[in-house]
């Protein structure tokens, strides 16, 4: 029953540091992900040259936090639009 | 035409340390996400403690950064299924 392979390791660059992603996700996602965050952190950088690598770390967490949680809110009303579709078809 | 109020300042914790974020969106929304980057450095520190918090910071932003491509992912799927449906209709 064993797949044997449900869990990828990748190994990425960000800021300079490497990491090591295990998990499910496929490599190309991690990397897209890792690129993004790498992205991010140097783009903070120019603009706050005097942050260290925690702060633009967390910086960057709340970036991306802020564009999720955008995203979220619009996932929802697709929901909610979808919802009200239905019930309108009853 | 100035609306004179259009930047919020929040200040906020994340992982013991301040941070003040300045921008439009209101408080409530940043306080929102800096306890969804507290809550999952602080989550990531009790399964590894030996990270440091720099490492913590990047490993939350790449967490957060692969739930908004899964959530990105899904909103397309979305976007294709309403498409289809306009289509459709014509």
């Amino acid at each position: 029953m064993s797949k044997g392979h449900d869990k990828n390791k990748t190994t990425v660059s960000i800021y300079g540091q490497q990491y090591t992603i295990v998990g499910k996700e496929n490599e190309e996602h991690v990397r897209e992900i890792a690129m993004l965050v790498d992205h991010k952190m140097k783009e903070l950088k120019n603009n706050n040259p005097y942050l260290d690598s925690t702060k633009l770390a967390v910086l960057t967490a709340l970036n991306i936090g802020n564009d999720y949680l955008n995203l979220l809110n619009e996932l929802d009303k697709f929901n909610e639009l979808d919802k009200q579709k239905k019930d309108g078809d009853l």
